[in-house]
Formats: structure tokens, C-alpha cells, sequence
């Protein structure tokens, strides 16, 4: 049994694929026995924006209420799993605040020296990413290596996370209901196997 | 003479390298003569998050009035310099949400069947970035490459700009003020000759 927080960066709309991708993955989830804690970004209105303020408090050990609020439940959790689509071949803006404010020195990452020394390295990180765009031209243009560089290495590989699995679906906009089904199911089972091979 | 949108996404800390440079910049700019728009964004407080009504007004061809007002800026003009600094390799939310809301469907770009046409195509971008992590590990990774794939190609050329001058400042955290003077008198240098470029 994990302890999993799932976080959700996608505006409410019942009908989509994120939306509809996260029920069933979390149905699973829980039937399996797992401890499944939800954080919707959107749900909860999180603001996305590190401030000055926040850089201050910050610099100072002090950590802001919203901040600290979103590390505790890293704290509790084995597996983080990241449901959101790609926008402008990066991440909607409310997920990358996220990481802006929530991932921050001394939570997620020290400095040694000019090392770096990544603190959630007990952690796996499960990435499921939507797009719209072809899939054809991401690949001639080294675009899904760049999204991975630009996350898996620059976000979760920085802060030392121990599994980094990263799921792309794409051309969502065009998909049929059978090519939709498809993809969630894949993105389920990857899922469950990624998590299986944690607890062994 | 050029119409110059200067969009700034840095949290207001007078003494910071980006700070110094956007007003540095502005002084040069103006000084010779160019029309200047700056967007601060952290000081309009704008709102980076696209709702779902912002997508339902969107979709019924209904321009969100914060959308409206950014894009009448872009309209006006000729270049748009971006100054932001790179955290976890990528945008700060406030930039990357500036690109979610304002860059829509019908304004930066549209499509004609499986094709996308650019429609910021009579523009210029000059992306100016800081970034705090060891400029060697960033070349070692890839990382520059795969920042220009996720902003250059994904979204400027995605949206049909003409020119596009991407300019990184590294290890600023640790630079000496000599360093810091340097990477602005060469931001400067390389803005003015890229602006001027373009009205030959």
C-alpha cells in the first residue's frame, strides 16, 4: 500500500480527458488499497505566483501558509502523480507555480558547495501529460525529449526523486472515444506498474 | 522608429539583475527613440491562470477582457521583448500563463486543417532570460536546446514570429557585479542590433 498525492492542473470540464483519465486512475487507485490524497489546483485555487513577499519569507525560513500547506502533503506521500495537459509544449502556468513556490530551497533541494543535493529522493514521480499537438512533428522536432529535459531533468531529477516515469498521450483534441480509452487504460496500467515496482 | 512591447515577469526586488537590465534597457531604447510599452506583469497582478470560463468564452469567440487588453499591446506592436528569469528550467507562471490566456486560438495562430498558420508573423521576439544554475551542467544536459525547442519552436515560431533572439545570462546568483554589468551591456548591445536589423 503507497502513499500517493495526486496532483491536478486542469480547468474543470467534465468531458475531458485529464478530467476523465484522473476518475479512473484514482478509482483504481483506491480499489487497489492505496492511500490516494487529491490536490486539484484548480479546485482549491491555488495561486500560482511566487511573489516577493514569498522570496522574502522564504529566504528567511519562514514558509508561507500556502506553501507549507502543499509540502505536507509531500511530506506523507511515497508517489507523486502529475495529471495535467501540455500547453505551449510546457506546463499549464498554475503547475509550473506550483513547483515555483512549493518546490523550494531547503524543502527540495540544498546547495553543498556548488552541488546540489536533491531532498525528495525517497519519492517516485508519475507524469501523465495530454496534448493536442502532431505527434509526428514533436517527435522530427526532439520536442518530447525536450519536455522530459525541461521537467524529468530540470525538476524531479534536480530534487533527486528515485523514479521519474513519464506518460505523453497525444493529438487529444482529434482523438476518437476508442483512441481516448486506449490511452487511459495504457496510462493506468503504466501507472499501477510503476507503483508495483516501488514496493518490491 | 520601432513599437517595442516590453513584457517584465520578475517579482519586484529593485536589486536584482533583471530589474537592472529592464531599466537599463528602457533608458537605451527610449533614448533612441523607439516607442515603449512595458507590461510588468507582477505589477498589473496578472492573473495567470486560464480558467474554464476563460476556454468557454474563448470558444464562442468572446475575448476575456485581461486577454482583450494584452493582445490590443501585441497589436501595437512591431517587437516584443521578453525579460524573465529561468526557474526550474522553464518560465515563471506568470510568464507561461501570459502565454496560455493571450496567445489564443484565433489571435496567435489558427488552423486550416492539419496545418497551423502563425499569425504573429509581421513581429519579432527578444527573449532575455537570467538563469541561477552552473551554465556547464545546463550545456552537459542539453538544457539551452531543449529551453529554445520549449519556447523558440513551441511557441514563438509555432506562432509564426520572424525573428527570434533568444539570450541567456547564467550563474547570476554567484555572478560579481563586473559580470552582471557585462551580461547587460550585452543584452543591450545584441537587443539594439537585432531591433535595428529588422527596420533595414
Amino acid at each position: 500500500m503507497a502513499n500517493i498525492l495526486l496532483i491536478y492542473g486542469h480547468p474543470k470540464t467534465p468531458t475531458s480527458f485529464n478530467f476523465d483519465l484522473k476518475e479512473k486512475l484514482l478509482f483504481t487507485l483506491k480499489n487497489k488499497g492505496h492511500n490516494v490524497f487529491v490536490r486539484d489546483l484548480y479546485e482549491v485555487n491555488f495561486n500560482p505566483v511566487l511573489s516577493s513577499k514569498d522570496l522574502e519569507m522564504l529566504h528567511n525560513d519562514e514558509i508561507p501558509d500556502d506553501i507549507k500547506r502543499e509540502q505536507d502533503f509531500i511530506r506523507s506521500a511515497d508517489i507523486m502523480i502529475f495529471i495535467y495537459p501540455i500547453w505551449w509544449t510546457g506546463l499549464p502556468a498554475i503547475i509550473k507555480g506550483y513547483f515555483d513556490k512549493v518546490f523550494s530551497y531547503g524543502f527540495a533541494y540544498k546547495r553543498r558547495g556548488s552541488e546540489i543535493i536533491g531532498l525528495l529522493n525517497d519519492k517516485t514521480a508519475i507524469i501523465i501529460n495530454s496534448h493536442g499537438n502532431s505527434i509526428k512533428t514533436y517527435n522530427e522536432q526532439g520536442m518530447y525529449n525536450a519536455m522530459k529535459l525541461t521537467s524529468d531533468t530540470g525538476i524531479f531529477a534536480f530534487c533527486g526523486f528515485k523514479t521519474i516515469k513519464h506518460l505523453f498521450f497525444g493529438e487529444i483534441t482529434s482523438a476518437t472515444s476508442e483512441v481516448r480509452e486506449n490511452y487511459i487504460k495504457d496510462a493506468i496500467d503504466q501507472t499501477i506498474i510503476t507503483i508495483d515496482a516501488q514496493s518490491i
